[in-house]
């Protein structure tokens, strides 16, 4: 089966759609356009990014987490039909638990 | 019950409204357009930033501090139909004792 | 009574409106637009900002000085009806003695 | 026969078109503009950037990788009448295995 | 008297009208717009800015002496009627002598 | 005779007309606005940029390689009535062997 | 006589007219526009930038050359009738020998 490892700090993310979250949990509105902040579930984390030094800095995010993460429209891609984004870990903003 | 861990520097913070302050407190008003700085709550607060070296960078706010922040509307998000913001630490401008 | 502490390099002013100056002093037109320096106090003033160690860098403006400092008018905050700033210490531009 | 060798972090890669993947693999979809992270394999990979001392930093992706890059249109070049891409290796979010 | 002390690596410059040195010296036109090299004379120096380890850097011009610097409107103003500008050092182009 | 001798990491490049190449080479379409990336010959190359220190970068490319280059339109040069480009060596893309 | 000596790394270039060079030397057309680099000869050149240690860092073009750089319109001034540029010396493209 094919596998995606992304590379760098880019972490692979599989979103979250509105209706499937309103039972009790969160609530977020797709009214468009300057929706950026959404709910999506980690699919693959890259190895962490290089500093100046060629030293790898650590990554904060796992496989299989829940978080919120910005949105930019043009960085989905589609894989089986399905829609997944590539966000640097920097535009991930917070751990589900 | 779910748990919102902010990652990063990332502070989650729950606006106040103008109504809850202006009995002798802060009046700020919301009238739109060029209002940045508005008061909130810190509900979350990230670990702290890591530097080049991996290091991570300490936090200065805390959970549970009335703060004055820097409002950019495109990164609200609603929560149990409550609007709260992501925001940098660096775009914390004040706490309020 | 309620206290502001600004964070990181920010520091609190309190405009000094064109009115109160003329006699003497310094006359700042209010001429809109284009006007973007002008004269305040400093009502409080952060423990200023962390370089890439950690470590805090000293501030160089301190409570109670009359300042000449860069106003950028969506910065603004209005807290008891009074106008005041949050301006980074870079935008301060001179001390007024 | 001609050899392109690529410099600093720059990667050589040949888009693979819509039709060739969607049996069974990754469908993504060529509908225009904003569309931007599409899939190709690494014809050619540069040394590795120099950091401020004159360090090569290492590479991460190998000539014969498939991989998931980010499209910038102007950066194209044609070569034998193909159309090749050269991309920083920081535009490359993820490796297909 | 009142004393202006500049901050960081702000220069406080007068600036010397076309007339006064059409005499033999320079002239430097004020046809607007596009004129931002213009000639002034340096009322007060900052201390120099800080670099990240919190040290002071050397400033190179004195007060008293004659400069070209670039102008950028917004930066002036007015103390006693007359017109100044704010100027950062990395933007006074040369010393006159 | 007059020599060009780059300054930095300048490296100036004859651009290598699309007539010239078509004969079992390369083909680079010149339908002008978004076509970046060209081919030329390195005329003459700079001795490196300096890093922080004052030390100097050592350069990747050689004079008579023939390269693919980014081409910005306002960076061509004259030279008895030929264009030149003066490019920085980080808008080299690749040596063509 | 009146003596202008630059700052930092800027260096004080008179143009060379299009006339006085196309015998047999360089043509360089002033078609406006996105004409930038053009042909000067340097004036005088400043001592050298400081880096983020205080130290200066050294200067790579001479009082007397003739080189080529980067023209932009509003960094003009005119000294004694004269038209000259204040130009970075990252700006400066090349010497002409």
């Amino acid at each position: 089966k094919m596998k995606i490892q992304p590379l760098n700090d880019y972490v692979l993310i599989e979103p979250i759609k509105q209706e499937e979250v309103t039972k009790g949990g969160i609530v977020i509105p797709e009214t468009a356009r300057e929706e950026r902040a959404i709910r999506g579930k980690v699919m693959a984390v890259g190895p962490g990014r290089l500093n100046d030094k060629g030293e790898r800095l650590p990554m904060n995010v796992k496989e299989g987490q829940v978080v919120i993460f910005k949105k930019y429209a043009p960085d989905e891609v589609k894989i089986d039909d399905k829609e997944y984004y590539f966000v640097r870990e920097d535009d991930v903003l917070a751990i589900i638990e």
